[in-house]
């Protein structure tokens, strides 16, 4: 597949989506009508790494790749615009695996009200999927840095964890009793997250400090929260709010369902701060179920406890290497 | 060498420049104060492909990488802002020769007032790296796409050509006379190429029609400005101005020099189209040599012709595959 094959293809299966985009394809670059400020933010994911072909479809990496970097701009709370997508491809991914590739990430485009604006081929020796995003705000105080938390504030996250740790192991063999329904929404959420674009501006408007994305699992992306706003994070590890089946997915591979959760992984879900007050206003605006995990306070790092509210020690290592 | 090293790194190595950069690097994403028109690319090179690591340093990788997509910015003469940058590392491509990699971005960007504002670091089977841009103008009118060329209209190029061409050719052992000057010249070319901003903008300014910038040689690029413009481009071959020393490299592997300025990548000069009537402005104001190779015509693609007019028949095959 050519580059010019690879851009009719995304011209055939794409659409430009609003007033913004005046140029997309064709062009050297894109044209787009701006406003106020833009939001960007570019990742790769890489076969091998960040996805097998054996247990992901082409289709499947496309969405994950736009996933990824949409979910840095729902931590930003900011509104999501035009995506850049490169393909690296090695020999053996053929023009119709590109094609199905260009398609997954267009199914997420046109459910995010995303213009896939522009894009690159090129031969490789590995399949390299990057994609970088633009996303838009009114005004720089509309949108939430990881810099924000204080002492005090109280921190949630949204939706439910683990289940994207828990779909791997699916994915990787794991034998658990699950209903089908669970089953599917574990794979779903391993395959094809949704990155949490509407919670983010929720959020933003509803007065959250700080925020992150959870890419690299919650007691990771909290340390670099809490890094950011040099403060620290006191999260009880068992208000966590564990997915449906992650119990289950967990204890058939001699897991602890909290360790999944808390250093698990892609659930791109988002954790945040917020003063005490804000607690009502956030759960009413979210638009989907917030759980509140801890509080901020003076110091550094994150502290993860057991219910009594003692350092879980035996819960040490569970951050992302 | 993980992200958090690489982005330490970048923060290190790198300043944001200029007013319009509200966060950078620690953010889930960059934050651009906004104006007029934004304008996006995204363009990935590969080991193997692009560039060999054995002939071409991690610094000049880098710097490769960014020159390729500020090309694009420049072919729509809009003003180069922010880059974000993806780096996908195999195993044997250490910490160091990242650092050294990101340096080549930052030099370049550097000199030519672009904030590298983000960044992702992954590991992966092959090195890829891909950039993507924003460049930013008052307005859309202030940009040329590839579409504007008309019949009538002159055709024109910056610079000299074939320099990258016969600098890869003197890396892959190429045998010619050349003085010492010369030879260093056209390496550098092919090491690290210039994209050419300010004369993007100017010739925007001074009224070009169409442009596009040669990536991929003068035929192939050609053409595209041909087909997007539904144009023909007839260009006299002997008009091209060859870069000092392409003609000894060329003779010195058997190959046509003329074939080689039209055939050769990586120039990332920028052809135009204007009307006959803005020659004089043209020239006065693009900052740097401007050759006039010919006339857009009615009808499509692109005619190759002797100083006689006649096709240049034994010149087919010009184009890129």
């Amino acid at each position: 597949m050519t580059e010019l094959e690879l851009i009719a293809a995304i011209e055939r299966l794409t659409g430009g989506r609003g007033e913004r985009v005046a140029r997309r394809l064709g062009d050297d670059a894109a044209v787009i009508r701006a406003k106020g400020v833009a939001v960007g933010s570019i990742d790769a994911i890489a076969d091998g790494v960040h996805f097998e072909l054996s247990t992901h479809s082409p289709a499947d990496v496309g969405w994950k790749a736009l996933a990824t970097a949409l979910s840095d701009l729902a931590a930003m709370g900011a509104e999501a615009g035009e995506a850049f997508l490169a393909l690296a491809l090695p020999r053996g991914f053929g023009t119709g695996a590109a094609i199905e590739l260009v398609r997954g990430v267009e199914e997420l485009a046109a459910s995010s009200g995303v213009t896939l604006a522009g894009g690159d081929v090129v031969r490789a020796g590995a399949l390299v999927v990057t994609v970088s995003v633009t996303g838009w705000a009114d005004d720089e105080a509309d949108l939430v840095g990881r810099d924000g938390a204080r002492p005090g504030d109280a921190i949630g996250v949204t939706g439910t964890l683990g289940a994207a740790a828990a779909g791997l192991l699916l994915l990787q063999g794991a034998d658990a009793s699950l209903t089908a329904r669970d089953r599917e929404e574990l794979l779903r959420r391993q395959r094809r997250p949704v990155p949490r674009l509407e919670a983010g501006r929720a959020l933003a408007a509803a007065g959250a400090t700080a925020m992150i994305d959870l890419s690299d699992g919650l007691a990771t992306d909290a340390r670099h929260l809490a890094d950011r706003s040099a403060a620290s994070l006191r999260i009880e590890l068992e208000r966590l709010p564990l997915a449906a089946g992650v119990t289950e997915v967990a204890e058939a591979t001699g897991r602890d369902p909290l360790a999944l959760a808390a250093a698990g992984g892609d659930d791109y879900e988002l954790l945040f701060t917020a003063p005490d007050d804000r607690r009502a206003a956030i759960e009413a605006g979210a638009g989907l179920a917030v759980a509140w995990l801890g509080s901020v306070e003076a110091g550094s790092g994150v502290v993860l406890t057991g219910s009594d509210g003692a350092p879980a020690e035996q819960l040490r290592g569970y951050e992302h290497a």
